[in-house]
């Protein structure tokens, strides 16, 4: 990308420091008009300093947006619908913010009439990755300008360097080195990098933003209920909500708990592994619920099903392909699935446990007739077991016979 | 089966009141020799009574064995390896033993120059199908008795009323109905049935035989260390120990912390939902130390490959196809990814948690340089990124250009 | 099953005398009324003599249905999105007419009230499990007869015997053992037993009766084109043509040309293997059509996706699991992926090969600006390639660092 | 990679202009030592005018190595063993040459001290990716040189003129464009590119270089066996014969019979769909003796998982990934699998069709006694099927009891 090829860029503004030298960057290097887009997901800051800071950088054309009931409904709720977890333990929070943000970017671009985008992400990430290909997806002739793989403001001190030169406000926690990075949204917060690095050191308390440890979660267990609709949550103890003022109910409550941490080794798409200290408290308790409201309303081989292609769906979100033909594939299969997952779970929330005490649902298939100990009025016939399991057995019988025992190959 | 078709059976005995009335009915109904064998698989019960009781009856063959190492070392061991969860959640305990119950009972039929072998398991269970096709794939000439399916001892009175026609004793504690099925090995105890019946009902704390409840475990966390070897642990707290002995300790552990308790209502192979209470304290600390011990040895694509075949897996086991070519196949693919799964994984138990506080290992991936932060001198070109992004985004580029924007189909 | 539960039965009839004795013996063994079902699915035989038959035989309700295009539209065609191949060679000619004319036999019931079906397959077969499966699948509480598993008719003599007492005509060619049994529809021919029965030996010229072979085809190829539109077929050679009319040409076709033979030795859901002679020449031509059509047409993750579920979904339709939860949702992730299946393929037909000849489509991805071997006008970097290499080789060197080069584990 | 970081660089030498003209660039603007590696993998061409020319340049360390044994026994029939096809057609012949070629000339970079490789592929295609992954997981810290992408004889006119300004000898149908690019070792020839971009027209008989037409092939079919031990191919017509020599005997018995042929557009690891004119002439054959092979000795679901995986394993190696672990891991599975694929298939080879006419083998699972239309002898207890039916409809029924019938979820 050469300075004279774009002339109107939309950025991924936070108003944070490094987006604002990047913002500052992109009109000297480029010399282009920038575009700010900031958007709320749910991490818990203020969006209008943002603006201000901005406007300051004389910026015309701003935009500011609460996403965060579009985020929950159409990338989080979704996602949950497959139980997802990448490599089986991480809730994707970060990964599944990313497509968002760059489709809102499209959008806006393609409004103002803007030729490229820019993001704030580095160069060893998966976040790069992600904003790219959700651009390059929706917009197949956008440029892409990814400030940190081109300038070369490569230490802390070059790029305070260049704020002070450029009049870019530094307050005074961001002048020394951030001990480890941070991303948030409604779903999650994320630690990592610095002091964070060695996984054979466990993370210190002061890193955790989001939940109290298990040891300082009250002594009493909080019992819940979270009532489901197509496999989508729609009432917390009965009370019906939006789904961003759900999540955020399930937050305050893992939080209180102590639930949702998680401390990971991953591989990312780019090649290395990384380490990251993840906060996931509403979506933990949220998972748990799901899982256990499809386990009576969910046939056996529609939930093997889903679970054999679980890790291929987590797999794409965490690789930035949202916005891929395999994925909306993917999501037909798992959608199709939820349409009788409705009904109540009963949780109890306990010190970094999520505890299920109860589900019931009006599409229930557990049949207590057919599973009693007792006798069951002809429902289940014993002696059609002994035909299943000579037909099962046929084919390892006969390889037995020709000397095959045991299932030997 | 018809009585005269068997001359010897080998059963499963446990020195309870079913198998002795099993025991009996046997003898009676086949009027053929009945050989005994008990297994100590870690349930937790003496074994001498089963062979005083067999005598009793007259059985001149008795076999009582104590299969624990074996049990742990060629059956769990080789299970966890995979990180095996059935739908999603039940780590297996009862679906593991059974092959190996299975397996013994055959060599000592052909041992005794037995034709016939039976078992204690219901015709709407699981049980029997895992037993019967452990014994046709090993024996495929077997006969096969399953008195629950055949005879007309239906109710518990009548079951007691032959119990006392042939004076086989009946503890007190048997008279009633027992509340509820237990099931027990070194791996975990499962119990179901009759008050467990009604998934909308959390189970009562007089359920759990093997852990205390997270409410009631200590204050204070107890913190370990496991060491692995090709994938299995070897070693706690620094100490080498057997598979068995590691088990029983973890164990005491999970018992001790409140950890490896699940309320499940899974899927049934012979097609219902039932609902489980299952404890697997030492299983459950097992599971998160080794997911963490090959978070830094293994590599993406082999943990996404174990990740992606490990529900037909689970499906496997717990449906009773321990002792088939696919279930030895995934071995393979399985055991190959173990190589260099070595280290040692820090763990703190605490009140139901497991939570990983250090890993490391002489075979890890986790390439600090690489993942940096910090200047990597060269070990990651950041510009790589690009190129890598931008094949990625090709097809999705080529899908939008002809107005399949988003991944379109 | 005992006669008195049944009342009023709903029977799968040919008018064949395989049926007829059926039929016969429902009337006399259940004493309960007989209702008759014969469909036209393009096997090819006259179903008027079917319903004289049944008149003759005292039935009141007899229905006589075409249902071609029924079963072209809505099975044969999606089964068809899929490319689905059974054991990797198998286009489940038979499989795939069993769950409609289940259907329709269940419709049947509802609307004369009946609570029973029939069919007239055999204890060893597949097509037992499919019927039956589709009957409970769509009717819970019916009533299942099969004869072959319950009459004591077990040969052919006392089959015949039945017949004459009961004055059920046998044609004279009936009167001696077929040589091999045959299944046939619109979609195929199977011919298999008795004769067929040994792998080891070709079956002879006579057993075909919908091809011709391809050394009696003629020496010169002929070209057809098909239209697909969202991935099924709608015109041969230019022609618009409804599903069976399409499919009925598409046989002719094949048929002349010696296409569609296959001999193949299958493993069936009930456990043994057997020895199949398929003739398929339609669906043969048909499928070599569709992924040439997917080949320009279909995302290539889209299409490895369809590829990785293909075996599975050929295996529910084999095992009769067309009606199941699992099937569905497959389904749609199938349907999902054809939108854009739309275009022409042209072939060349000749002695039993099946040669793609060209293929176009308004909706292609394959893009001559990009692929060339010319100058492409920047629509490719070269030089992405090597950052999209070095990060898929990062893991790979980074395990060749610590000595386990070349991928070792 | 600038100049001066190379000292001595391996050279993947055909002879021909390309690698020449690599060679001399190598040579003047890395100003290194070359080594150059020609290997022959049965392309047909002879190797001695490579050396010759390599003297020519003054390269001091030359090999020239026959590796069409290893080729064979190594890697393509392990392949085989898997039934492999890429997006369900392609034999992968030009995918599997790839890591032998990187391998050996890794070995060799090792052998002489060199610190680079270099080779000839270009920017757009796969096989720069097969190479470079394949270096780069057996030497991490390998330089790799890829002239195509670095260099700017970007058109044929400055690629001839720099032969010309380097005296590099240009035989004269070197001189105008090559029609297609052609591809070859022993298991196949590709062909591609310029005139053969466009996918809508069918390929010109002179691009066939290794088959004659079906068309052209004799009116009289051949007969051939194959023997199998462990799943590979040992004898042909009952003479057992190393593995080159039979693929070679395989490849002229295809050619002559039409065999092998495919003209397919295919989607490359890159990115982008590719159009490519196979011909695999030997390897057709030995894919469908080799199904047949496991036909009669392989156990259903072993046959089903490997069906199940190879999707998977084909892209691996495709993509490039033989040397990584998942590829390792699913060799084990498959390999695992071929203990009892031993025996003979015989079959018929007309016109393009290769007719499987009969298979037999010591390790048979195909039983008669089973299977057969005749009196069984108590073989299959055919009322076993009622029961095996019944357990598994039962979830479907409980669906279809609260509502869900025919499946619905």
């Amino acid at each position: 990308m050469t300075a004279r090829d774009v002339k109107k860029v939309v950025l991924a503004y936070s108003g944070g420091l490094d987006t604002s030298v990047i913002l500052k960057w992109l009109q000297t290097e480029y010399g282009c008009e920038v575009v700010t887009f900031t958007a709320d997901l749910g991490q818990g800051e203020e969006l209008e300093p943002a603006r201000k800071k901005a406007e300051m950088f004389g910026v015309k054309e701003i935009f500011v947006e609460d996403l965060r009931e579009t985020f929950v409904k159409d990338f989080v709720f979704p996602m949950f619908r497959a139980n997802t977890l990448y490599e089986g333990q991480y809730l994707l929070g970060t990964s599944i913010a990313r497509p968002l943000i760059a489709q809102r970017q499209i959008e806006i671009a393609e409004m103002v009439g803007a030729d490229a985008v820019a993001h704030g992400a580095t160069g060893k990430g998966n976040d790069q990755v992600r904003f790219e290909l959700g651009y390059y997806a929706l917009k197949p002739d956008v440029k892409v300008i990814a400030p940190w793989r081109e300038w070369d403001l490569t230490s802390r001190t070059k790029l305070l360097a260049f704020a002070e030169q450029n009049q870019i406000p530094v307050t005074k926690d961001k002048r020394g080195e951030a001990p480890f990075s941070v991303d948030a949204n409604l779903l999650h917060s994320s630690s990592e990098g610095k002091i964070l690095e060695d996984p054979a050191v466990a993370p210190d308390e002061i890193v955790f933003q989001r939940t109290i440890s298990p040891e300082a979660a009250p002594d009493v267990a909080t019992e819940i209920t979270i009532d489901f609709h197509h496999g989508d949550p729609v009432a917390l103890n009965g009370e019906t909500l939006s789904p961003a003022t759900l999540l955020t109910r399930l937050n305050k409550l893992g939080r209180d708990n102590g639930i949702g941490r998680l401390d990971l080794v991953e591989n990312r798409f780019v090649g290395m592994k990384s380490r990251g200290i993840y906060e996931t408290p509403g979506g933990t308790i949220l998972l748990a619920a799901h899982r256990n409201m499809e386990s009576i309303t969910l046939d056996r081989e529609a939930g093997h099903l889903k679970d054999s292609i679980m890790p291929r769906y987590a797999e794409l979100i965490y690789n930035g392909f949202w916005f891929s033909p395999e994925r909306r594939m993917l999501q037909a299969l798992i959608d199709t699935s939820q349409h009788s997952v409705n009904g109540r779970v009963r949780l109890k929330l306990y010190k970094g446990n999520v505890i299920c005490i109860g589900r019931e649902s009006p599409n229930s298939l557990y049949d207590t007739r057919v599973v009693t100990f007792e006798e069951d009025e002809g429902a289940y016939n014993q002696i059609d077991a002994q035909g299943f399991i000579k037909l099962n057995a046929l084919r390892l019988r006969l390889g037995g016979q020709i000397g095959r025992t045991g299932g030997a190959l």
